[in-house]
């Protein structure tokens, strides 16, 4: 008998009607001879709603009460999917992040779990039990509710799975897999059949939609096989595992994006040892994430760095790296938000050389200039002006001949 | 430096506006030297709201499910309103039932409060925090959600007031206090100043809605003084406590009724010792609630007994009770639940004779015929036809001449 985790997004539980679909399913799972965790996210719409309340409060909430208020949103959505598999005559029982003893750190807004005591679970499933989570929650050490930050709930679901040594982690979504690229933005983009966690980290990371990064990072630690699904249509979606031999050996996987990028740059710094760390530790210590980091040398020896981070903090990062600025003795500080960053990924570009070369044609040839480059062992990233972003993503698609699909 | 309990109902906190007001009218109480710990109501409507969810899903649901679902509003009541105080430079904590370890029996939808470990609480308050507490709710043994019921929040109040050792424990609502009967029955109605714990117990248990019966009990078992006051209006409201000799001495506090009340009567039982728990065993072993009972011997040494419910638990009541006719042979069962009760109530009645025949006189002049009596030491409930409601209590208000203020 296999254990399988199924997380439901906000779409999948939008409705009454909704819960009792996939109430339906998750049931037929079970009749099949499999034991069930399920994860769920607020209905959709319920979230924003909450958060909307908050801001006719105040602008600012405290993190901890906005915490306590965003909560209720799953645990609405575990108490209701509950009593819709009771109806079904499915024994079901109801967790929130406290009551699974999901244990986190106390970054309220975005803690990261620690830890998962899966002992009182793993009774009820052991009693026959569909055990129904609430996503995105945990609780610190001292009982104080934790969220995990928006799409949180796949990493509830990846970590409930390690932790409960489940055989699959089955995200199911209202896409039914994982795309060579956004298909709203290039109509030919088509669904991968598998994928690396590495590749996906990287799609992810980059602003694909549709798995929280976290939620992969857990599941490649831990080895624990991601599925993304389709709640309203039937199919295999798209399967995340490690790389093997049987797998599609595509040169490039996917192309990814992410229109939330703001760029900043710190002019004339006085080139020194740890020049790096002054810049970006008031950067991290603002909790502000930084993505890419790009210095060069100029010729009196001061330096020029940059950097990018989330367009949401990008007020908050100019604030701190002008004060940086001041006390580096720093000429300028500059800033852009208007930026985006194309990547191209594909574990297949370790074996072969010129990816690199023909993405920058690529986009010459389109006349896009190319603000910034970086790369990794599986991807490369280029930042462009924001209104380059759909040509460049459909010419690079083209280019490297992603719609077709790979002989099996 | 005085510890008072506030307790605001739903319609206190139905709105960001009034939750702003109440952060301002706590701040003010603060201000003026008091600790405060603040229990909040889910904002008016939004039970209701859960309640509609969960009733689209199935008629009856899972009732540690509903826990779960209904418990959220008022975990969002205490995140806003401690957002709200925060605002306003009012340092404030949010405790769910469970964080702020309300421990509770398992008895979901009605659970009551066993203990309260207030040790968390009282941290917060001596670290100058307003505390803000989920009313309505606690936790079982288990960690499971539990709730109290509906008017558990003044239940929640008064059992912190009493764990905490309070001074007051002041029961904010959308009346300015208690008052000699319902008002829309009888606009002479008057407020009162004070009234004993034992008054507002029948007054409360009899259907006068503004505190909920237990909340009353506890208050007097722990000698808390409990003020209603009104949330929108200045004024001293209606302070409940022990009888004392300054204590106004009407002979009459007030006439309550309750319009939830049914009848059932088990006819020819033969009467033999112990068929009284042989009837109610059953009754009280499928969690119906008796409220009046009264046992006639007929002509024949057969029984009548008849007894009342709330309205809710009539078919329950029913199918119970002709099951339990059966096996004791009675004649017949019969029912009514078309039924209301008026109660006159009063300390005074002890030391003053007369009461019961007036009572009697006023409704028997105008033309009520009464079914069924009770009395108590400060009370006499009297059992009429639905439909003599108003017009009986407001022949009482009248002949006891409630309008009256008392010298003071």
């Amino acid at each position: 008998m296999a254990l399988l985790v199924q997380k439901y997004g906000g779409t999948s539980v939008g409705s009454i009607e909704c819960i009792e679909k996939v109430a339906e399913k998750i049931k037929a799972t079970r009749d099949a001879g499999n034991d069930v965790i399920i994860v769920v996210s607020a209905m959709s719409g319920e979230t924003n709603r909450l958060i909307e309340l908050s801001r006719q409060v105040c602008e600012n909430p405290d993190p901890r009460e906005l915490d306590v208020l965003l909560s209720t949103g799953e645990q609405v959505a575990t108490a209701l999917l509950s009593m819709a598999l009771e109806k079904l005559g499915c024994p079901a029982i109801s967790y929130t992040g406290s009551q699974a003893r999901i244990l986190t750190d106390s970054a309220h807004n975005k803690a990261r779990i620690k830890d998962i005591d899966g002992a009182r679970l793993r009774k009820d499933i052991n009693a026959g039990r569909v055990v129904v989570v609430a996503g995105f929650q945990g609780v610190d050490e001292h009982g104080n509710i934790t969220t995990l930050g928006r799409g949180g709930s796949d990493t509830t679901a990846v970590a409930l799975a390690a932790a409960l040594h489940a055989e699959e982690c089955q995200i199911y979504t209202d896409v039914d897999g994982v795309y060579t690229t956004d298909p709203r933005v290039v109509p030919e983009a088509r669904r991968l059949d598998r994928i690396t966690f590495d590749e996906m980290l990287e799609m992810a990371s980059l602003g694909s939609r549709v798995l929280q990064i976290r939620s992969v990072e857990f599941a490649g630690k831990y080895n624990i096989p991601l599925r993304v699904l389709s709640s309203f249509e039937e199919g295999e979606g798209t399967l995340i595992t490690l790389e093997d031999d049987g797998m599609e050996q595509a040169i490039i996987s996917g192309i990814a994006f992410n229109r939330d990028e703001a760029k900043l740059t710190i002019l004339g710094v006085p080139d020194q040892p740890g020049v790096a760390s002054k810049i970006l530790g008031p950067i991290a210590d603002g909790n502000v994430e930084v993505d890419m980091i790009v210095q060069n040398i100029a010729e009196d020896s001061s330096t020029d760095f940059t950097f990018t981070v989330h367009r949401n903090d990008y007020d908050r990062a100019l604030i701190i790296l002008r004060k940086v600025a001041d006390e580096l003795g720093a000429r300028e500080v500059a800033g852009d938000n208007k930026i985006i960053k194309i990547s191209l990924v594909g574990v297949g570009m370790r074996s072969h050389a010129g990816i690199a070369s023909t993405m920058f044609r690529t986009l010459a040839d389109e006349g896009i200039n190319i603000r910034m480059i970086s790369t990794s062992e599986i991807k490369i990233s280029v930042v462009v002006d924001e209104k380059y972003l759909e040509l460049g993503v459909r010419a690079l698609h083209e280019a490297f001949e992603l719609e077709r699909p790979l002989d099996s």
